[in-house]
C-alpha cells in the first residue's frame, strides 16, 4: 500500500480541516424539507411552460396596462409581426427588399430542382405560400423557409414506398399533400405542448452523419438527370443507385445532358468560390443558379437540343399553387403510412429549422422561442399543403444568403414569396425547355454543404462514442435508407444513455495532502487513501434496479478485497466505510435495498458504515424506506470529510468546537 | 435578496477556508491522467468478467499446483459439486436425505399439479431430471429445482398462441419442449457471457407487480378445475376468464368437483396455517398437498365419484421422462415464435431463481455466483428438453420447505429427484382416478405467496414511480397478457431512466455559514448566496444531447433573469458564474457545445465563468475540444471553494501562501 506516508500524516492534517466541522451541518442532511414530489414537480414544469415569456423585441414590456391589453399581448404572443411591427421603418424595408429579390433569385432554381428531387412537377412550388405564413408567426428574422434537400429526399423515398408515382402520380401527390398537412399538424401540437425536447433527440453527431450519408444519397439521385436515364430506381441505398446507373449506361445514352450538367454546375461552384473570396461579390453565387437556368433553357430552345436526346422538363401546366385541400387524405388506406412519414418529416424539418434558426440568432444576439417556431412553421406547412406545396423548412443555404444580403426581418421573406410567385406566373411556359441536367446539377451545387468532414472528424477527437453514432446514421443511410439512418442514429444514442446508466463508475476517494478535499485516487494519483477508512464515490445520478447490482457488488467486492488480502493485524485497520453518495441525486426502491444488503454485509464483517451528502430525493427516501435508521443518524453525514472526522473519534474530539 | 447578511460576513469567512486553498490543487484538475478509453474499458471489462473467480468453499485456494491442477481447477469451476463434494460427510448426508424426502412429498402432487397448468400430461414431469443436473453444477445449497406456476403459465399462454393443445396436443408438445432447450441455450449463454445484467432489467418492483398479477391470473384458470368445466378459454386476461365462467355456468355443472376442491383447498391451508404457527410441525405444510391427492383419489376410487360428474386425470401412460429429443422442432415455421417465448421464459426463469438463491444465499452467509447459477440452469433446461421435462427453476415455496427441512447442499435435490421417480413411477397407474379439483387446490395454495402486498404498500411509500411499474405490470398482466405485463413493465422502468436524463435537477447553490461547504439552497435553506457569484450545480452524471438544451437553456435563463431583475447599480454585482460540475462524470460533443454557448452568452454580458471539478471523463473531452482553453486554464478549479475565492482576489490575495 502506498499510503504508509499519509497513515503517519494523518493525526496532523485532522486538525487543521477542523473549519467544515459546524456543529449543525450533520444534521442537516436529515432536516432538509421535503424535496417536491411527482405532482409537483409535474405541476411546476407544466405552468412554466405555459407561463407567458416576454421574448425579444422587449416592446411589449412597457405597453401600459389597458382594457385589450390582454387580448394585444395574446395576438402579440401568436404574431410577433404585431410586435416588431410597430418599429420597422423604411430602412429596414429597403434591406429587407434587397435581401428578399437576391433570394428570389437562388429561391427560383432551387425549388424547381427540389421540386423534382420530390418527384413532383415545377408547379408545385414550396417558395411561395409558406414563407407567406411563417413571416407573420415566426420569431427568427433570418431564416428563409422553403424546400430544403433532405426533407424533399425523405418525402419522395418515403412517400415512392407506399405509392409509386410514376405508377400513380395523382395518388402520389395527393399522399405528398396528406403528408404535408400531417406533418404541419404534428409541428403545432409540438409547440403547443411544449415537446421541443423531442428535437433534441437526435443530436448533434447523429444530425452530421445523418445529413451527410443524405447528401450522398441526394447526390446519386442526381446521376439520373445528370446522365440523362428514363430508368432509375426508387430505392436510395449506395448499392441499388449503382445497379440501377451501370444496368443503364449499358443501353445507349445521351453525353449532352451529362455535358450541360457538368458546365453548369462548374460554373455554379466557380462563382460560389468567387463569392466566398470577395465578400461583396456574395450575389454572383446566389444569382448563378438562376442564371444557368435562363441560360441552359435559352440555348436548347435555340438548338432544340431536346430533338438530340437532351432531356428537358416538359410537363408544364399553367396555374402556380391551386388549392389542394380536396386531395388531403385524413381517412383511408395510406393514412396510418402517412402519419409515420409525416411526424418523421416534421421532426427532421424541425431539426433542421431550428439548428439553422439558433444559429443565426447567437449572431446576431437574440434568443429563439423554440415552441413558437414550431408553431409557426406547423402553421406554414398545414398552410402549405392546402395550396399544393410540400413540406417546408429553415433552409441553411438560402437563410445564409439571406443573411449576407442583409435581411432584418422576415419582411425579406414576403418579399422573396411575391417575386417568386410572380416570376414564376409569368416564365412557367418557358420553363418547358429547361434541361433537367441542369436541376440536377443546381442540387449537387448545394450538396458539399451537407457534408461537414471537419466536423467528423473533430466528433471523433473528442468522443468516439458520438463518432459511432454518427457513422451509425451515415452508413445507415448510404446502405439502408433515410428512416434505417434514423433508426440506427436513435437507437446508438438511447444505448450511450442506457449504458453510461448500467455501468456507472464507482470510485474509491483519497484525501489530497494538506486538504479537507477527496478525490478520486485514479483521476488524481497525488491524493491518499485514508488508512482504515475506505471512501467509495458512486458515479451515477440515479441508482437503480439497472446499476444498484452492479454497484452492490463492485462495493462489496472490494471491501472482502480489502479484508482478505490484509493480515491479521492489518484486517483491523479496515474499520470503517464511507460511502459518498454527493453524485447520487434520486434512488429507486432497488436502490435501496442494495445500500440495505450493503450495510448488512459491513455489518457481518464489523465494520461500520457511513453515507455523505445523498441528493435531496436520495435522502428523502432513505428516511421513508428506513435505511437511515439502520445505518443510523448519526453515521449519515454532509461531507466526506466530516464522515472521516467521526471514524476517529479520539483524534476529533480534541479540537472540536463545545 | 435575503443574503445580505451573508454578504456583510462574507469578508470574514472567506479567511477561514484558507485551508482548502492549496498552491497546487487548482492546477490538478487539468494535469490528471488520461482516462481509459472505450476500448481499454471494454478489455477490462472482459478480462475480469472470464478472469476465474475463487468461489464460496474456500477448498481450492489450498490445492497445491498438481500437474493436473490446471484441469482440476476447471473441472471444479463448471461442476462446483467436486469442490464441496471432498468435505461432504455422513452427517450432511443425512439431513439431505430427510429434506429431499420431505421436498419430494410436496413435489409430486406440485409438479402433477403445474404440469395441468402448462396444459401437458402428468408424465411430463420436471421435478426429476433438471434437478440431478443442477446438483452437480449449481452454486446454491438450498435452492429446490423444479416446476414453478409463472413459468408453468407463461409457457402455456404463450405456446397456445402458437398451437391450440386442443387441437393438436403433439404439436403443442413438441413447442414446449423446443422452447424448453432454446431458454436452456439462452440461460447458458446468458451465463458464458456474462450478460447476468439482463436480469436486472426487470426491477424489483415490476416482479412484485407482475407476481401479484400472475398468481391472479393462475387463479382464475384453476376456475376450471375447481369447478369441473370443459368448455374454457385459452386467453389469460380476467375479463376474457369471467366471461368464459359466467358462459359455462349457464351450462349444468356438478358441484362435486367445486365441495372437492374447496375442502382440500382449506385443509392444505389449515396444515400451513399450523406449521407456520409451530415450526417443529412445518413437515405438515409439506406433506398436506400429497395427503391431499392420495385421500382424494381413494376417496373417488371408492365411490365412483367420476360417474357422477367429478372431473379425474384419467389420461395416464406409463414411462416417466422418455427421451423428447427427437421432437424438438429447431427449424420450420414455429422457431421465431419458439425463440420469442425461449428468450422471455429464460429471462423470468433466471430472475425468480436467482431472487431465491440470493435471499437464502444471504441468509446462510455465503455469495451466489450469478454466471455459474445460469450455466447451471441452462444446462439443466437443456437435459430436462431431452427428457421431457418443461423449463424448470427455482421455486420459492420449496425453496423454503428444503431450507426449513435443513438441507445442507444439492444432495436433498438429487433425493428428491429419485424419491419422485420412483413414486411416479409405481403410482402413475393410480393417479388415473385422482380428480381434477385437487390439482387445482394445491395449485391455488401455493398462489397466496406470490401476491406481496405489504411490499407493494412499502414500494408506495417509498418511490411512486416505482410503485407505477409494479402497477404496470401487474394491470398488464391481469388485463392484457403475461408478455404485455412484462413489457409495461419494462417501458415504464426505462422511462423512468431516459426522464431522469432528460430533465436533471440544475441547483443553485449555497454556502453554509462559517464552514466552506456549499450545497444547494432548495435542499438546505439555512446555506447562503454568496453576492455577485451564481454558483449553479448540474445534476447529472451524463451530460449529453439529451439534457444539454435544457440545461443551456435554464442556466442562461437564470443569469438573465439574475441580470434583469437587478437594478443598474446591483446589476454590477453578479459578476461570475461557477459551475459545479462534479456531479458530470461524462460528456458528449451536444454537451461540449452547450458549455461553449454558455461562456459566449456570459462572455457577451462580461460575467466571468468559472468551472468547478469537472469528472476525468468530462475534463479529458473538454480539454480535446478546446473548452479548456476558452474558458481558460486559470477558471478550472478542483472545488467550489476554490473557485469562488478567486472571484474575489482582492480579499483572497491577503491570506494566500507565497
Amino acid at each position: 500500500m502506498e499510503d504508509t506516508a499519509a497513515a503517519v500524516e494523518t493525526p496532523v492534517t485532522v486538525s487543521t480541516f477542523g473549519v467544515s466541522r459546524h456543529p449543525d451541518t450533520a444534521r442537516l442532511v436529515l432536516s432538509s424539507p421535503k424535496p417536491p414530489g411527482v405532482r409537483e414537480e409535474f405541476v411546476g414544469v407544466v405552468r412554466k411552460a405555459f407561463r407567458p415569456r416576454a421574448s425579444g423585441g422587449g416592446g411589449a414590456g412597457r405597453t401600459p396596462p389597458a382594457r385589450w391589453g390582454w387580448a394585444l399581448t395574446a395576438l402579440q404572443t401568436v404574431f410577433p409581426v404585431l410586435q416588431w411591427g410597430r418599429t420597422y421603418n423604411f430602412k429596414l424595408f429597403r434591406s429587407d427588399v434587397m435581401a428578399g429579390l437576391t433570394l428570389a433569385s437562388l429561391g427560383i432554381p432551387q425549388s424547381i430542382g427540389y421540386a423534382n428531387l420530390a418527384k413532383l412537377d415545377p408547379q408545385y412550388d414550396t417558395s411561395v405560400v409558406p414563407p407567406l405564413i411563417y413571416a407573420v408567426m415566426g420569431t427568427s428574422r433570418e431564416i428563409a423557409i422553403g424546400p430544403v434537400a433532405v426533407v424533399s429526399l425523405l418525402l419522395s423515398s418515403m412517400v415512392s414506398k407506399i405509392v409509386d408515382p410514376a405508377v400513380d402520380p395523382v395518388t402520389y401527390r395527393a399522399l405528398v399533400f396528406t403528408v404535408t398537412f400531417l406533418a404541419g399538424v404534428f409541428q403545432v401540437s409540438f409547440g403547443l405542448f411544449r415537446l421541443g425536447f423531442l428535437v433534441d433527440f437526435l443530436s448533434h453527431a447523429a444530425i452530421v452523419g445523418f445529413m451527410a450519408g443524405a447528401a450522398i444519397v441526394i447526390g446519386l439521385q442526381q446521376l439520373k438527370g445528370l446522365l440523362g436515364l428514363s430508368h432509375f430506381t426508387n430505392s436510395t441505398d449506395v448499392v441499388s443507385v449503382i445497379k440501377a446507373v451501370c444496368s443503364a449506361l449499358r443501353d445507349p445514352w445521351h453525353p449532352g445532358n451529362f455535358l450541360i450538367g457538368c458546365s453548369f454546375l462548374i460554373f455554379i461552384l466557380a462563382m460560389r468560390f468567387i463569392g466566398r473570396r470577395y465578400k461583396k461579390l456574395f450575389w454572383l453565387s446566389a444569382i448563378s443558379p438562376l442564371l444557368s437556368v435562363i441560360l441552359s433553357t435559352a440555348a436548347v430552345y435555340a438548338t432544340r437540343a431536346d430533338k438530340h436526346g437532351v432531356k428537358i422538363i416538359q410537363r408544364v401546366h399553367a396555374g402556380l399553387n391551386p388549392s389542394s385541400a380536396s386531395q388531403l387524405r385524413l381517412s383511408g388506406p395510406y393514412t396510418v403510412d402517412c402519419a409515420k412519414t409525416a411526424i418523421i418529416c416534421a421532426v427532421i424539418a424541425l431539426t433542421e429549422a431550428i439548428a439553422v434558426g439558433r444559429s443565426f440568432a447567437s449572431i446576431r444576439g437574440y434568443k429563439l422561442d423554440g415552441n413558437k417556431e414550431m408553431i409557426a412553421m406547423g402553421c406554414s406547412n398545414v398552410a402549405g399543403s392546402l395550396s399544393s406545396c410540400y413540406v417546408a423548412t429553415g433552409s441553411f443555404s438560402r437563410t445564409a444568403v439571406n443573411f449576407s444580403a442583409g435581411a432584418r426581418s422576415t419582411v425579406s421573406n414576403i418579399v422573396m414569396s411575391i417575386t417568386v410567385f410572380i416570376a414564376l406566373e409569368l416564365l412557367m411556359k418557358s420553363l418547358y425547355y429547361t434541361p433537367i441536367a441542369v436541376l440536377a446539377s443546381i442540387i449537387l451545387s448545394a450538396l458539399p454543404g451537407l457534408i461537414d468532414i471537419k466536423e467528423a472528424l473533430s466528433i471523433w477527437k473528442v468522443d468516439k462514442m458520438d463518432f459511432l453514432t454518427c457513422l451509425g446514421a451515415f452508413v445507415g443511410v448510404l446502405f439502408g435508407s433515410v428512416e434505417i439512418g434514423l433508426a440506427v442514429a436513435l437507437a446508438i444514442s438511447f444505448a450511450k444513455i442506457i449504458i453510461q446508466s448500467i455501468r456507472p463508475q464507482v470510485e474509491v476517494l483519497g484525501r489530497l495532502q494538506g486538504t479537507n478535499i477527496f478525490c478520486s485516487i485514479r483521476q488524481y494519483p497525488v491524493a491518499c487513501r485514508i488508512p482504515s477508512v475506505l471512501t467509495i464515490r458512486i458515479d451515477t445520478s440515479f441508482l437503480c434496479f439497472i446499476n444498484s447490482t452492479f454497484i452492490k457488488e463492485r462495493i462489496i467486492e472490494w471491501i472482502r478485497e480489502e479484508v482478505e488480502t490484509s493480515d491479521e493485524k492489518a484486517r483491523e485497520r479496515v474499520q470503517s466505510v464511507i460511502l459518498d453518495m454527493s453524485n447520487v441525486v434520486n434512488i429507486d426502491t432497488s436502490g435501496i435495498s442494495a445500500l440495505e444488503e450493503i450495510h448488512k454485509e459491513l455489518a457481518s464483517l464489523s465494520i461500520q458504515m457511513a453515507i455523505a451528502g445523498p441528493g435531496w430525493q436520495a435522502i428523502q427516501k432513505m428516511k421513508l424506506a428506513g435505511v437511515v435508521d439502520q445505518v443510523g443518524g448519526d453515521w449519515i453525514f454532509l461531507t466526506v470529510g466530516e464522515a472521516v472526522e467521526a471514524c476517529f473519534p479520539a483524534t476529533a474530539a480534541d479540537p472540536a468546537p463545545p
